[in-house]
């Protein structure tokens, strides 16, 4: 371990082994080293925690919590919070995939409406949806939160088209079957059998503080090519509202994001242009040590950190 | 609802239901007033939000968490935690009942542990102990921090020897089978059926930063009468580190307690000299509600606040 006696000393606390990829450094606010580590590597992370006995819902719990105190900071804290001091209530939208991601999202979704921020929770009505999302998705139907998920509604004043090639979008006013084009422009191509309504009529019309983008996972790259998935990035690409990406894939992000919020330990991102945070799961440096990974926690006495690309 | 224009508004967001006992009435930081409610009515809280499926164990994490960052603040926060600054590493004793608080407290140890602070955690081998206590203590040997289970020591160099009546204790020197009084006055006391000894010498030899006192529990008085109760009591107030007590009942604390952490909403305490603490449980409104309390979130940004005797 290398101490220096300088200002910004360094110190690596964490080691991962060797033969997971291209491994990245960063650094605390304190000067601690943090490593990044593959996406296999963490997922036996994960699956060895929870062999360990912590469990999904401990786990999902720890990261909706910490992403939602992340998000009240970010707002404003205080300042923005108070209710004394007339602000207008906050709005997060949460765009949520059915996995793992979206699942934590649901999680965050409640912290912040109990902790009265005004919440469109965003999620298709997926078919198949495992007990953890339902389990969450039971304890959000208790808060004040607004769930949009009928992503394709019949009745809708103003419906986005969007083609499967993701190369844009035009808002349309839709008067029974009848579509109207606002913006119209190449309307042939418009009408081909690729063009999908999705409904948003249900997202806020006023501005949104902030947009979280749950709809990325490792493992399921194929929710790219679904239809409800382009509408929701597109509509979160267009709308001004800074994005918390919560733990994307390594490949880039289809929504360009302010913040990115990595869970235990950071991925080995191709390209990460996002201001990173780094979110403490709980476990204890045997689960690591499992996996071969050294670990002394650099979470100091948060449980939500920053992190910086190493120089 | 009570709004003034001054600089120390006063917003009461939180109303609970007449016949549950004397309410008092404390206040946030920023001005939000928060009634206590009676041991009865938080149990139907509990109860009702575990019906909604807020699981105990959900619970916990929250509550074992919430009371972690507090501590972790409360020993020095990134000054004391910083392995850069050359400072001892924090200690903490948590002394724990076999019931929902101590239950809590493990998991706040566990939680302190992985944020590198030297941990103690006092726990009697009970012989009947709950599934959640069971699940904290399996999750605890997994970090580095200290268990100290058997009290009634064979080969212990140092004891405490303690009245059943709590009247006083002597350090003694055991030898053997043989007791040698150190600093022995009534010795005939000393001899009679009614003392035994318990077994300290796990405990840090050298100073304590905090000492979480989750011996206490509402439901379980007659923990007090116990030797090993008295025993960890009596070392509590020797010891000159200030004391959390962790969701003590409503009869004044045998621990003197600086701080108190009350969970969800604040106990009509018979006498309140601690001061006190606020942890979210995460629970919606609608759980609330459900047991007649009309509420509306105090917390701002934070799971944790400070609460103030409303004048």
């Amino acid at each position: 371990e290398n101490v220096l006696e300088t200002k910004k000393s360094v110190l690596q606390q964490i080691k991962v082994p060797n033969g997971h990829g291209m491994s990245q450094l960063f650094v605390t606010d304190t000067g601690l080293v943090v490593p990044s580590i593959s996406p296999d590597l963490r997922s036996r992370l994960f699956s060895t925690a929870e062999k360990f006995g912590f469990t999904q819902e401990r786990q999902i719990e720890m990261v909706g919590r910490s992403a939602s105190e992340m998000v009240l900071q970010l707002l404003g804290g205080p300042h923005r919070l108070n209710p004394n001091n007339g602000h207008q209530v906050p709005t997060v939208v949460l765009l949520c995939g059915p996995h793992l991601q979206g699942t934590q999202a649901i999680n965050c979704a409640r912290h912040l409406s109990n902790h009265n921020v005004n919440v469109y929770l965003v999620l298709p009505n997926f078919i198949k949806m495992n007990k953890y999302m339902e389990e969450e998705l039971k304890l959000f139907a208790f808060c004040d939160g607004n769930r949009i998920s009928n992503l394709k509604g019949k009745n809708s004043d103003i419906t986005i088209e969007l083609s499967q090639m993701g190369t844009g979008s035009q808002i349309s006013k839709r008067d029974g079957n009848r579509i109207s084009n606002l913006k119209g422009k190449n309307s042939d191509i418009n009408r081909s059998p690729g063009w999908e309504q999705v409904n948003l009529k249900d997202l806020p019309l006023g501005s949104v503080d902030i947009i979280i983008n749950a709809l990325d996972n490792q493992e399921t790259p194929n929710l790219k090519d679904q239809v409800w998935y382009k509408t929701l990035v597109e509509w979160a690409n267009q709308n001004r509202a800074p994005v918390l990406a919560m733990d994307p894939p390594v490949e880039s992000n289809s929504v360009r994001a302010k913040w990115c919020l990595s869970i235990g330990l950071p991925l080995n991102m191709v390209m990460q242009s996002s201001q990173l945070y780094l979110c403490d799961l709980g476990f204890s440096k045997k689960v690591f040590a499992e996996v071969g990974i050294k670990y002394l926690s650099p979470f100091s006495h948060k449980f939500t950190i920053p992190l910086h690309p190493k120089e």
